[in-house]
């Protein structure tokens, strides 16, 4: 017997029969000895629809009030899934984030959650009860109802585990696991049977988009183990993980150590479209970095690689960093216009850029493995612009039109394509 | 100065347009230098559309659950609104039953007010803050979400200003005011500047569908000024009764003592579809109209007119009364299946009445309103089946074709009229 959190996101509770259907998911797991909490998103398309009313009402809207409004979607698959529930004899309810109460702080549309009180859920699950709760959102200490931000609900669902003590969290969704990179780019693309929070997290913020890297970071300093498994298998089919095992048939994101053999490259993953900009001979002295990229976060530009050079003068630099093609030209006006904040020789720059990573845990105790990359890309005659590199991830930034090629071809030397595909 | 609640109905805050031609209604009487506070239903169509997807989970389900679901309809329009009132420079939050706290009992899905706190209203109001509330739903003694069944908040509305003793609550809807009768079948129908409490209970139980009765009994019985008037009129436009007077351009219903000339017949009002049921010979002893009555409603069938006649041998009497035709079949089946509970010689019915009533409080001091309401249509050569009367209200059953012609005349034979048209 396990205590276990679930969560459905909007895909997966899109209409009255695809909540049926992850009702179904949820009573294997009751039946199975398993204490059970819900967690559920908005019904897909309800949120955007309520965010174009607010809109609509005033593009200057105070934030308590879009909350109180966009809250109300969450509300409704809540109450839907506990009748599901009940109906198909498990028994159920809802619970609204401040019913339960899920604490936050008072910042509207992007709240943290602050303090969740188990009691009510403890005391229902103990009971063979299994609560059903809003994700997304929470109560301000001014009794107001908060919402978390976009994709929440993943931080709710973690919040919730962390707080009863969930032996794991599933989260339900439109794909069936996290593969070693894009299947549409690769077809030996593998399903991960297991994947550290550390990866997880490189490979969320590189482009893998499962997983909303706040409930990763949740998970990662709360242990709280998840998996990310598709709400559209059959609920009755056998649990079969992605290596064959009996388990959870989707990929399991937990600590590292619980990865006995650990991959030097666990992933490959891609961003297309990405511009660099270089800024030569820049003055090189205390805070000049601290400038220029803060005229670009007043911009509310977001930049991604940062390379700094030392410089051959020894008085200046260069630096370059990547920004989305779509920003390139503000970026660029926002650098030309700054008022006498930095001083830099000359600017160039390009769209067009992709950035292409590999993601491993067993980079750390294994070397070498940026210079068999670099190596690897040269052997196709890829041309690097920018390098990269963290703990357990090495970036290269390349031209798009190799975007592919290159992926394809780490895919394979790092020994990730499937055997029999 | 005055305190004011308004409350708008579904069609009146249909889509995010018509929120804000609401809204500018209640900015006029804020910058008349009223204390306003709000009561919303949900967008029209809203509400089925979330008891739809309840029906569509499980026709059968938890009424908690039902009421967590479509309590989220008014929750909208209340934040919706608030951020319209703000868009225009008037201070205003929202307010979910829940929040202000509005105590109800447990009954789900048909929820009576307890209690409503009005400290928070209160303060808010003092300070020129305008309170936006749920209508139609509050909160239990355990914490659940309660709605207060269809057409609830008009009752929300006459509860608040009871609670918070305001002047004045006026129910913006899709119709004008209060007619002296369908101004469909009679174009010469006037709209009243004042009705009485007991006049409009019964003209809203006799099919004048203004006002729910619920919400008037309470208005009466708190003795709260409603008024019932027309959100689509242009807010800006010069507020004059239906008199041509300054004032309410609407229907004030209020109590008796504020109505100086009392007519004798106020209004006229139809229902139609009334099919007659009689049950002859019916052992005369106590308890049997309670046996037979008790038989339709273990049914959920609503009986509306009764009569008992004395009986000539005075052992058994005669009943008859009055059913929705669409329940005639059913009612028929029950009484004739009734288990040896009450016992009768003979059962004879027909579908297709009409029943014509005439309501006014100076029926109370002015003798003779029966008698020429019988004269007035014998004239017309209109037989009358069955008769009904009350302290205000005289009733009768007359054959389907006759109802307009019925009904025009005797509007006429009151001089109801309007002169001008």
């Amino acid at each position: 017997m396990a205590r276990i959190v679930v969560k459905f996101g909007g895909t997966s509770v899109a209409n009255v029969e695809r909540i049926r259907q992850a009702a179904r998911h949820i009573k294997r797991e009751v039946e199975a000895g398993n204490e059970v909490a819900v967690v559920v998103s908005a019904m897909s398309g309800k949120t955007n629809e309520l965010i174009g009313w607010v809109n609509e009402a005033s593009a200057l809207h105070d934030a308590r009030e879009y909350d109180a409004v966009v809250a109300s979607g969450e509300q409704v698959t809540a109450g839907l899934m506990a009748i599901a529930l009940s109906q198909m004899g498990v028994q159920a309810r809802s619970y609204a984030g401040w019913q339960v109460p899920i604490r936050t702080d008072d910042s509207h549309g992007a709240a943290r959650i602050a303090e969740i009180d188990p009691t009510e859920l403890d005391s229902r699950m103990k009971t063979g009860w299994v609560p059903v709760i809003t994700g997304f959102q929470g109560i301000s200490p001014h009794n107001r109802i908060t919402t978390l931000g976009r994709g929440g609900s993943d931080t709710s669902a973690v919040a919730v585990a962390a707080a009863v003590g969930a032996d794991r969290c599933d989260i339900y969704t439109d794909v069936d696991g996290v593969y070693t990179t894009d299947p549409r780019i690769v077809p030996r693309a593998q399903r991960m049977t297991k994947i550290s929070f550390e990866e997880m997290l490189e490979m969320a913020s590189l482009g893998a988009k499962v997983l909303m890297i706040r409930a990763v970071e949740m998970a990662m300093a709360h242990k709280v183990r998840l998996t990310v498994r598709s709400s559209f298998d059959d609920p009755d089919a056998p649990q079969i993980a992605p290596d064959g095992t009996p388990g959870v048939p989707g990929t399991l994101v937990c600590d590292e150590d619980e990865i006995m053999e650990k991959q030097i490259v666990s992933g490959v993953t891609l961003a297309k479209a990405e511009a660099k900009i270089t800024l030569r001979g820049v003055k090189d002295k205390p805070g000049v970095a601290a400038a220029i990229f803060g005229r670009l976060a007043d911009e509310g530009i977001v930049v991604d690689m940062i390379v700094q050079n030392v410089a051959d003068d020894g008085a200046t630099t260069d630096i370059t960093f990547t920004v989305p093609d779509s920003e390139y030209d503000r970026a660029v006006k926002a650098l030309e216009d700054n008022g006498g904040r930095f001083e830099y020789a000359r600017l160039s720059g390009s769209k067009g850029g992709a950035k292409v990573s590999v993601v491993g845990v067993g980079m750390r105790s294994h070397a070498g493995v940026a210079s068999s990359m670099f190596k690897a890309l040269a052997d196709k005659g890829i041309n690097i612009q920018l390098i990269t590199t963290s703990e357990i991830k090495t970036s290269v930034l390349i031209e798009e039109e190799y975007a592919e090629l290159a992926v394809r071809s780490l895919h394979t030397y790092y020994g990730l394509d499937r055997r029999d595909a």
